[in-house]
């Protein structure tokens, strides 16, 4: 269950950022004087039929700069993909060989968490990361004593605390993975990442966030029949947080190693997604908006709920969180999620 | 059966030339103005618990040279491994964690065949490959047609043109190895490779091409039984070649980029290795040398022999070749491999 070969609401996110990509990649390749080796990373890749999709637009906008450049010979493109070591790395390497076919580059793999440094100072011309910088490192410590009972998120029935501590994580992460990427880009180099965002400054009413609850009632049904401990709910959070345009904006000028040149914030739903996804990958057709969610959250949450409830219930509580959302998008049909896109530019 | 996880006999052969590693890496600093980054390339790393110890060698030799140099800070180092798309890298990207902890450096992985371009243009300092360039990029064409009758590689009874196309194949293969390492190392950079060598003009007579011929026979006997057919044993020779240590020197001369700093040949006896594994790494104490060299032979032919004659045989030819291993072994007690090491710089 990777989560790029499951997400369609991801393909659909690239799809919906391509212009920025394409902007950033060109700036990088004018501002850094026309390198002869352009270093390309994407972290948090995974694997299947996404994880290659935004290189490929990246490649592609690396020859229309130079056509438009009439710049010859093109620069060589050495591409770093990146995610955790738990990721299927022999299936993502087992797709290079056709993509190279189309995609004249040298494409290598850097594992880890982009939550600390992945590659050498200065060598990074363009960096890319989509739908990942919305998961934590960890779940807040403060979390880690059960004080978030019946939630596995922020949910309306958490206390305060629960938001300032995600907040407080979020800050921390995004602040090392900014300092990590300045470290790693050379001057004048670019950066574009999208992110799930939240509109309001409540995160309980974010569709992403009902969402999560929805998972946390499932699990709380569960319990209730004594199929699942309370204590094992009270004890399990998501290391999950949609930060506001706000958030994202204060944390990139107080890092101050980046320009903005752009962010905007955009919604996704998941009938879009769908249809999106049909033109461009293969989709169960048929699938309800909500089985098709709960198979998006799943593959993003699965390896987490596993490793805390074990992998036999997950059955059970797959059918019980399919029959709440799809209550939930019988309520609201257009139930999607907001995403934060940025582009950025290495200043000093 | 992961190469690098069986073979005892590779890891002697990684210690025994540790010495020509650490003088190529010293010299590779030196030469190249104490670069800031050094990038370091390990070709045909495979995986298992031999796969990090060249490359843990050499950082400990760029500390050293440091250290003797008293050059503060010390080099970033990004560690490139390299081998073909079906190693088991999932594996491999297991062990970068623990071993980052010892061994500060950046780790990234580039899949593909050595004997094509697998690095950006001038980017590499010091390049390693152990016990792999004896394996050719195919079987010489001229051998798809059954021409080698009851072989599976040169031996006694194969037409002397066998020998010729294996000849021609290696010098293509082997030149097109250093041409394109000339392309990717910069100036004054160094190289170090290891490979299994023959001391004897006629190849019939080597202990390793005796082996290989014990597999053939194993193969014929099941032939024999009607448990192989004799066409799939006619059609299957192994790409593999031992060059002459003359043939290795000319080839570099030939091909022009490299000064050829040391170049020698030594053995590796499989009792020797034993000894070495026993201290070094786990392995079935007990086991007999026949047994131990059966199981780094199957290790390092196993894919191929299953691809062509199917995986249903490997029992009984395993069986079979054990047996007459353990004949060869009791008339050669010392028998083993001839490796040759050649340290190399990039001139021009």
């Amino acid at each position: 269950m990777s989560y790029a070969k499951n997400s369609t609401i991801q393909s659909l996110t690239q799809a919906l950022t391509k212009s920025e990509r394409e902007r950033a990649v060109t700036e990088a390749f004018k501002n850094t004087s026309s390198p002869k080796v352009m270093t390309i990373a994407d972290l948090g890749c995974s694997s299947g039929p996404n994880a290659l999709v935004a290189v490929s637009d990246t490649i592609d906008a690396v020859e229309s700069v130079c056509k438009e450049l009439n710049q010859k010979p093109l620069p060589e493109i050495h591409i770093m993909l990146n995610d955790l070591p738990r990721n299927d790395f022999n299936e993502l390497i087992g797709s290079f060989e056709d993509f190279k076919k189309s995609h004249p580059c040298f494409i290598s793999v850097a594992p880890g968490s982009f939550y600390g440094r992945l590659f050498p100072t200065q060598t990074m011309h363009f960096v890319h990361s989509s739908s990942c910088l919305h998961w934590l490192s960890q779940v807040p410590l403060e979390l880690q004593n059960g004080l978030n009972k019946g939630n596995i998120s922020i949910s309306k029935t958490s206390p305060p605390f629960v938001l300032e501590a995600y907040t407080k994580q979020f800050e921390r992460d995004f602040s090392q993975f900014l300092k990590c990427r300045a470290e790693e880009m050379i001057h004048d180099g670019c950066m574009v990442f999208t992110l799930v965002a939240r509109k309001d400054e409540d995160p309980s009413v974010e569709s992403i966030y009902l969402q999560w609850e929805l998972l946390a009632q499932a699990l709380v049904d569960m319990a209730s029949q004594g199929i699942v401990e309370t204590e094992k709910i009270d004890s399990f959070n998501l290391p999950f947080y949609a930060p506001t345009s706000k958030e994202v904006k204060n944390a990139i000028k107080r890092e101050g190693s980046f320009a903005i040149k752009s962010i905007r914030m955009f919604d996704v739903g998941w009938g879009e997604a769908r249809d999106h996804a049909c033109e461009h990958c293969e989709v169960e057709e048929n699938a309800t908006t909500a089985q098709r969610t709960v198979k998006s959250m799943r593959a993003a949450s699965e390896s987490l709920l596993v490793s805390h409830f074990g992998a036999e219930i997950m059955d059970e509580l797959l059918e019980r969180y399919s029959a709440l959302m799809e209550g939930y998008f019988s309520k609201y049909p257009d139930g999607g999620l907001t995403n934060i896109c940025a582009f950025v530019q290495r200043i000093k």
